[in-house]
């Protein structure tokens, strides 16, 4: 039995904090994040690493400081925002990413870290001192738009040895991580490393559904109890260019013909493997030579497959290489990633939380990755959700209830100060 | 009855220019013209106006001034080269383009050119003295694509009013046709514009067929009746951005799957109209954002639609207006020309031509466009092809085997001459 399903009381402590979150320094906490790298249409354009995220940082350890809190960084830029425990015992984390995908929303990210620091806020309001510290982490480069792949901070803090390579990798400039590292160390000189080699006690990050089951269901919260597995595959279909007024229909070779007969196929068998939990996505095409009047020679599209059941994951790997080999195109493997069950102790733990504060709940499986997808590896993990409206997100429409904001923030708080005052 | 069907005796005059095309000489121009602009794979890159297309120009214009010809221009930078006829007579016209598509081959277009100055040295050698001037003339940027639309130099000189829009025209780097327009008139301040005002006799255009259907029916000749008619649109398709991870399959509105049904019923009606002679294309997709994990939120594709039916393309407007209205989805008309019918007065004077050489014929519709598209609006105009090997034009790898090149210089030469010596 580990040290979370110790059924620790869940005191009084827990529901002071949880009485303590002030929604409206919340909610002026978000809109003032939001401000760096603002756009007109309500959206957030904030790259990792980027001057407006640099801003924004300057803003997150300013208000981390004024809370009395130190704050430390380490080889990926991620910001740890510590307030201390009275025992020398492994620290609790929250926390989520502060950076933005180009046209994205205010909250995606933004909110897991902002809550973090409320209930950092909350904690002092309410005058409780736990036994254990309180780490709300910035995990860099989350979405992954500026530096690919995406989720580099939480990865690299659980893989250090991933850096080296990390590191080399260029912006659409030429930018590399490791001289937007060096901007980020000259713009903060006073940040020192993170000291701590010992994993975390538990890792909570609170964070908008990004999709409509919560709205559909009418919930406020979601428990997740894990992350979709994922594959992505990047499918090649070459055909011949030729001259679309002069070339009869049988002599061609077009290549977006065929590019949407597998496209079809591999769709098909997605819904036979997994049945109604299937995710497929063609999301990326590129068409060459992409001209009016000129047969296609060669199209390129991409494959986004997920699913909760390894097994399913597995034969699909299985029917798209058979399916690329039947009709002659390249297939190239560009990222995956197995299924994430949580720590069940932890959703026990948020269950626990939202009844206190009598919120009604959903378990549901994350569709989306998140920096609690790399954490799982390090120590016990869960997710909580709120509502995304119409669940949209990566958009300027993003939007979430205040009410629901709130409710999310003081579960959080709930449940952060119960785990930081397990022995 | 028009002086061309006068029954002018195809006379010895035609037969000993059309034995006087030099057969090195023409395919050592056509390497000399390949060199400008030339492709390490073996292709041809010269766009409209470039500096390369003015170094090709300066080089045809120095082999029409040794060949005693003059050279004179006009609003949009086409270059007339005249050998002048012995009485005051309409010229017969002949000629093609020199600029290329970006990955071009060596034919496209300058063979006309090249055959049609090769007739001239023809006409020379031969001491023949014709009653009428012969023109041959270089179309400025029949491509399209350094500035759109194409054939520019063709239907500019037919509806000189085109120039004033076509002046504003920007390339990819902003350089506006008029800016080109003047640059070549700084490269070339001797050439005087041309003053001839009244219609040609006759514009014959010798090209490569850029299809398949010489080689498939193994004839070095084919006489093409006409051109198809043909309709561009746009068709865009608008749905939902959304997380591909988190967005469940019957909540999507995905722009690219609705782009694949519509594409595939503009497919089945564009066949059901036009049966065997439908040439139906869609070569360009954009897809919005174009992300692996994200959901299309929208596509546009193009339609390249042909036939030489105008009661056909009537149907098809029709019927791709009432299936975009059905699916919701914006419809954008890019372009349209109607069939056009070449002279028949003209098919009979390039049959005999073929003929007096013993060469096999068959007759056939242009698919592509042609600078003789919009001359045919000017004066009896018809074409002539040669075949292309494997179909393939807008290709480094365009190739038509030298015995089928000179060939058709000498049916070119045996019919401008005789042409040039109508009444």
């Amino acid at each position: 039995m580990s040290a979370l399903s110790s059924l620790a009381p869940l005191g009084d402590a827990a529901s002071t904090v949880a009485a303590h979150v002030d929604a409206a320094r919340l909610l002026r906490s978000i809109e003032t994040l939001a401000s760096f790298g603002a756009r007109s249409d309500g959206g957030v354009d904030r790259p990792a690493l980027s001057e407006r995220d640099l801003d924004a940082r300057r803003y997150l350890i300013d208000r981390a400081t004024e809370l009395g809190c130190t704050v430390t960084t380490d080889a990926c830029a991620n910001l740890f925002i510590r307030r201390p425990g009275s025992e020398n015992l492994a620290p609790v984390m929250t926390g989520s990413h502060a950076d933005t995908q180009p046209s994205g929303g205010r909250l995606d990210g933004c909110y897991g870290v902002l809550a973090g620091i409320e209930c950092i806020a909350a904690l002092n309001d309410a005058g409780v001192r736990t036994r254990r510290p309180l780490d709300v982490v910035v995990w860099t480069n989350e979405e992954g738009t500026r530096f690919q792949p995406g989720a580099m901070g939480s990865s690299a803090f659980v893989q250090p040895a991933l850096m080296e390579r990390y590191r080399t990798v260029s912006d659409a400039n030429g930018v590399t991580l490791a001289e937007a590292l060096d901007a980020h160390a000259n713009a903060f000189p006073s940040l020192t490393a993170r000291a701590e080699q010992t994993p975390g006690h538990a890792f909570i990050e609170l964070h908008i559904e990004q999709g409509p089951q919560l709205e559909l269901a009418d919930l406020p919260l979601g428990i997740v109890s894990g992350i979709q597995g994922v594959r992505w595959y990047a499918v090649t279909c070459n055909g011949v260019a030729a001259h679309a007024g002069t070339t009869p229909m049988p002599a061609r070779r077009d290549a977006m013909t065929l590019a949407i007969a597998v496209r079809a196929e591999i769709d098909a068998f997605a819904h036979t493997l997994g049945l109604a939990d299937t995710r497929v996505t063609f999301g990326r095409w590129s068409v060459t030579p992409n001209s009016i009047n000129t047969i296609a020679s060669c199209v390129t599209f991409t494959v986004d497959f997920r699913h909760p059941d390894e097994r399913v994951l597995a034969a699909f790997d299985q029917q798209i290489a058979q399916c690329a080999q039947r009709h002659g195109v390249a297939l190239e493997a560009l990222f995956s990633h197995a299924p994430v069950d949580f720590a069940p102790a932890l959703l026990t733990r948020l269950s626990d939380a939202a009844d206190a504060l009598d919120a009604p709940t959903m378990k549901l499986t994350s569709g989306a990755f998140h920096d609690a997808m790399y954490l799982a590896q390090h120590c016990p993990t869960a997710m909580l959700f709120v509502p995304s409206r119409d669940g949209i997100s990566h958009n300027p429409l993003e939007h979430t209830d205040d009410d629901y904001l709130v409710l999310g923030t003081r579960a959080l708080a709930h449940c952060l100060t119960a785990l930081c005052n397990d022995a």
